[in-house]
Formats: C-alpha cells, structure tokens, sequence
C-alpha cells in the first residue's frame, strides 16, 4: 500500500485566521469557541456523541507546504525529531486535536480548546474515552523542563 | 479540497494475526507487545521521542471495506452514530491509539497497549503530551454503564 486517499467530512469555523493568533494549543485559551460544520451527509453520525464532554477531533493540516523530518518547536529552539513535536510540517500533515464539546446542532459540532486555522478541512471525529485514552505516569521528554510545578509557560502563542 | 493523499510512514508488527484475538483497547491487554518498523528515511524523526513514555499513533484501518454513518460498538447491541464509536468502518479509516513506549532502536519503535493488526500502515507518530492531551471532568455517553465502579466489562475482546 502506497497512497492513501481521504476526504474532509466538513470544515473547521474558527476565529483563527492568522498564525500569531493561535494558542500552541487550545487549552491555553480555553475561553474561545470554534465550530465543525460536516457535510450533510453525514449528519447521523453524530448521534449520541452530545452525550460526551470531549472528543478526539482528525483534520488535515492544510497551510502546510512542506515535510520536515526534524524540526524546532515553539518552546524552545532545540531540534527534536519530527515524531517528538507536535508540528504540522510533518510526512502525512495530519493533525489531532482533543476539544470540549459544547453542544451539537444538526451538522455542526460547537467546540472549546480550539488551536486550528479558521477553514482547516476535518478527517475524524472520535469520542474521547477515558478508558481507552487516559494514560498514567506520563513523563513528556523535552516538554516537562517548561511546565515545571505545574505552570503553564509564557510563551503560549505560536509567534 | 476534495482530495487528501497520504503515504505510510511505516508497519506495524503486532501478534493480533485474527479479528478474535485483539482487545477492543490495548490497555486490556496491556503486556502485549508490538513495534513500529519506519521507513528508513524516517529514522532521524524519532530522535528524542525516547524521553517520552507515551505516543499517539495514527494508522490506517486496511482491514476495512466499508463506511458506515451509524454502527454497533462491541459492548453493546444498540446503534450509534459513527463519531461517537471507535469502529473502524468510519469515514476516513483512520485509527488512533496512544500507546507506552517500551524502547526506540534504529527505526523499531517497540510498545505495549497494542489494539491493532498486524500488518497495519502507520501515518504517523506525535509525542502524548500531558499538559495538552489530558482532560478533566470527563464524560463518556453510552460508556460510562459499562465502565461502572472503575471496572472492566467482561466483554473486552472483539469476538
């Protein structure tokens, strides 16, 4: 298998349209509100997932224009490996993001922890179990030095 | 965009050769093991992913010959709809498990809480980040029944 082809199920509607307004990640302004506007035909699938408060959300990274292997995240200016960062250069521009579910009207899923461009196409929804997806003793390599007891670093914004 | 064409990075190598023998999360059988092989142009990536002890893997369900809107999941009979089950048979097969990571060599990613084929095209690869991925007050729909008292349902194998 050589080539895998997708296609976006909707469309993100975020207030994001600039990269310096885009928190590292959504978490860091919780505040804001985004919404998932999915093609009709896939309106039934949504059911039941408004009895969730968290979903694990697929799209694709489409403002990138290139495929790095190593790359310098917004933290620090320290190379890491491509799969040790959360960048969207990266082979396959997938991204996933887990947001706070608000509430879902017909095709649209409104949503909190936002950290999208405004218009990025949507691969999956997925609803965030915490069974399946909840982890202990989690240790985070080169991150943990920046969030030291807890604290969340100044530097939040992309840029 | 109508179209989004992706490559895989790699194969999995699990020991779930049959449907019958894999867990419906990883986490239920927890001492299995399986490993990432990569491409070799992709082994630079996973420099520093080794000081983590958790990824996020993203995977393509080849297995699947079907999209469903609405599905059963396997611990119960009544439908729901496709975004708010973890079935493969969704729009986009895409999968995604976050794993413990055992031990990183070459262009071997080994890791446990394994819930996928063998054989299995990999996408990609992030860091799971704590002070991002994880959430609180979490609530699971039509899970939380059958997770009751923190206890594992008996039925956690596929078939």
């Amino acid at each position: 298998m050589n080539k895998i082809v997708l296609h976006p199920i909707g469309i993100i509607h975020s207030p994001y349209k600039e990269k310096k307004d885009i928190p590292i990640q959504g978490k860091f302004k919780s505040e804001v509100e985004a919404y998932i506007e999915l093609k009709d035909k896939y309106i039934k699938g949504l059911k039941d997932l408004d009895k969730f408060s968290h979903a694990i959300i697929l799209y694709y990274f489409h403002k990138s224009q290139r495929e790095d292997i190593e790359g310098r995240p917004f933290l620090e200016q320290k190379k890491h490996g491509i799969f040790a960062i959360r960048s969207p250069h990266r082979p396959n521009h997938i991204g996933v993001s887990i947001v706070k579910i608000k509430s879902i009207k017909e095709n649209k899923l409104y949503f909190t922890t936002v950290d999208v461009f405004d218009g990025t196409p949507v691969l999956d929804i997925k609803p965030y179990i915490k069974y399946f997806d909840e982890q202990k003793d989690v240790v985070c390599g080169w991150l943990d030095k920046h969030f030291k007891n807890g604290n969340i670093p100044e530097k939040t914004i992309i840029k």
